[in-house]
């Protein structure tokens, strides 16, 4: 009568820390990992008959037991062993996603850490039998300018108050991904692209956060030849400069209100004019 | 060098709350309003020329006086309102979407209000000066059956260790949207479509979540016609049996941990076989 | 050398769902609950020694078992059950403290249920061997009123800026908490507490927040004989009136921003002249 | 009829971020800065006269105008300015109590920043008019060590089920405030403050968090001697070791699920015995 559209199902959110010891120097690993099957499911939805589905709670069991097995290096290559696994071993899967975060740590001697605090990392990987996909990404890497910024010359209707200024505060917290052309050594991919976002942030002089993303793309496939493709999605948090004229004083940019709501959102995708398509990758 | 791809910017959050009064009676609408624009933003983003831009500013600003000059009805219909607008008044705009959050409240007396909590009521609008594509739906709707849940019969490897159980809690957040075919009295649809969705998940003798969501999906089809399609998104939130056999006692489907995670998470579309196509419905 | 000065420990945030069955009808609760024990523990501080620690997890274990064998009635008469079988039974421990939130839900049908969303009902409680303390309450019970609402008469000094008002919103999400003075029918207290303050925030009309919250708190004293004090903290959830005159339109108290961050806090407490003392109640 | 207890007013998470300029070189504070005020406010609970009442909006003022005429350096020392000024100018003002959380950034050229994420740092400080408190702390520092945590020896009764272990995984994210007797340059205190958390939390072999919670609070009272109390609230983050055996695996300390609720509570107190009165400090 109705018609199932796309489905998938899966585990969200596995919480796994992984200790690795060398002697006397621990290493940590701390991942959420939610992995996410589809493939011939029409039974199940239509009739609840179970035989093709593979239970969530077995592929929580699975990150746990190819975590011992396999040890846990990048999180794309720990990602890409799930979803091979799970399409592979079996036969009613088509395409599985893997998706992680990571939370980054700092060693302090031996066998203690402190967690950094740091943006979470992250990856999706898909796989269907043949190919593979891999995004990485990052988010919540929150970037300030204090100066070089302006914002001037746009559109005006009747709703329009905004003043032009040739000097603001342009803050953001960067949630970006972007997606491989191949395999990589995934951890210096991932530092090189951090890199990238950081220091296009801090050197554009920016005429408008639009202009600062394809800035922030474009310096992502310059220096990671392994990418082909950057997705950003940019909250313009507004810093507002506070109006102290009441009480005598006058405010050259020093004094500024941190708004929560609402925000600018600024979303854009830069890639390589050659970039393959891009199959599964960013669903 | 590098390719712009698709992109959109907006402001996200505006939080509005409308004041109606008629006499002695006023009324409520407690909105979080969120618009994004696309059309001719290449010179932005490769030069900085913010003549294309309508500041996300005044996009703010728009929301508060159309809801003094037009008021505030349902949702979609304020949606669609601001969408045609933006679209219709600024010519570099060729696609507008606006997403609306709804908080609901109970009427206490003349003047007096109480937040209901009960779910999030969402409408996202897209309009591209021809077209309007209108997706209603929910978030955060918490259902629970404490019986008539069973799960078995499913696909077992090396990692599996869930037992067969033919008698659980089966319990979800829901998340759900749902396209319109037409315009439609949208309040009104609304209470149908939530209605469907907690009706046929507490009718549904459920062998898996799956069977539960496809229900779900159709009920909303089969009860509101003019729905032709409907997305869900629920979490299996996982109520697991305590063991209690180490203090001498039993268990019969009485104690249970309400677990944070991992949780499963089942997504799934259901839609009409004759479904027009969703243009940018859902993006 | 140094001193070990107040200290306590336990299992904070065990979530349990306990069903109940009568014949085809279901009951249920759903709780979130937190035990701390204090006592002799100077020599599991000092030296590790932990001969007089009771093990959280062993706390979590009895909150289970004890919900199977007594069932779970009010969350006060709970929490008193638990706190009183710790003290009773550990040598070491000279004082229990249970914290309970319960989450509400609605019946649909025999064993289907709806989280309702409103606010959250807390108690806490507390047992020395000899006497318990009995405190009930709630948080998240967002109130708003769309008039009746004045601010004027302020001190003034060199940073004021705030004009006065004769009408405003006044909103607030409350959370208050409030002292028995014995035993009661927990259940039929705490909806009259809750009707008291919510006919009292809806029939004052408020010079001040402050004025208001002493209003709500007499108003749960008068209708409650059997509570003593009651403690408030009312967040004043600002609501300002857009300024619509650069469009050309008035703003009659009918358009407002609901701002995030600042926000007032008003605290207080309100209490019978000949209110026993409060001894370890508010720890 | 009913008493008017304790109570103070206040304007909460005033959002301040300050910008210094020194040539190319930017600085940058960033605050959320919470005051209350007590003293003569019969009048206001009691008839709505708000005489007595400096405005939340007017100390919200007063926060940004503070920051521009005397700058921002170490949050304590703000913290003074404004409650000093609040008890200083207004007569109905009996104590100020002025609440900081500072949220760190690292500079990255003259004028970027990336905000850190490492803990969040905290102040309070009350003044009376003649005395001021000054409490420090932080929060959010998450610390776990893969080794040297035994757990044995504990009480056991009918509802022990835990086993014993000679090598765990311990952590928490450790949430401190720090009293000080006199004043001090706070930020060189704070990072002492804090390296001796860390330090006593990976140096500690521990036998239970609650040694360890002593430990720590020993070595800042060893470390600072101008503090002479430290209160800890530490959550134990529990780490599960998954049992692989169905698969044929061994988990030597390897494979760990990071648990979200329940967590054990510590709390405890660490003291001079020769520390002053604490007066209003901890309020």
């Amino acid at each position: 009568m109705f018609v199932l559209g796309p489905n998938r199902y899966g585990k969200a959110e596995t919480r796994l820390v992984r200790v690795t010891k060398h002697g006397e120097a621990h290493h940590l690993k701390d991942l959420n990992v939610s992995s996410s099957l589809s493939g011939d499911m029409d039974a199940v939805h239509l009739t609840g008959d179970n035989a093709t589905v593979l239970p969530t709670d077995t592929q929580k069991n699975t990150v746990y037991a190819f975590a011992k097995k396999h040890g846990v290096g990048a999180s794309e290559d720990f990602a890409l062993l799930l979803a091979r696994h799970f399409v592979d071993t079996q036969p009613a899967v088509r395409l599985a996603r893997v998706a992680i975060e990571e939370y980054a740590w700092e060693r302090r001697g031996g066998h203690s850490f402190v967690r950094s605090g740091r943006e979470t990392r992250t990856t999706v990987v898909h796989y269907d039998g043949t190919s593979q996909w891999v995004v990485s990404g990052l988010r919540d890497l929150v970037l300030l300018n204090t100066t070089d910024s302006e914002f001037w010359g746009f559109a005006t209707d009747e709703y329009t108050t905004l003043a032009e200024t040739r000097d603001r505060v342009l803050a953001t917290a960067v949630n970006a991904q972007w997606r491989h052309t191949g395999s990589s050594d995934w951890d210096k991919s991932y530092e090189r692209a951090r890199e990238a976002l950081i220091a296009a942030f801090a050197g554009t002089y920016s005429l408008s956060l639009q202009q600062t993303l394809y800035a922030m793309g474009s310096r992502v496939l310059t220096d990671c030849p392994e990418i082909c493709e950057v997705r950003l999605s940019l909250p313009n948090k507004h810093h507002f400069l506070v109006d102290l004229s009441p009480f005598g004083l006058d405010n050259d940019n020093e004094v500024y209100v941190a708004a929560d709501r609402p925000y600018g959102l600024i979303e854009g995708t830069v890639l390589r004019p050659d970039a393959p398509a891009a199959g599964p990758a960013w669903e």
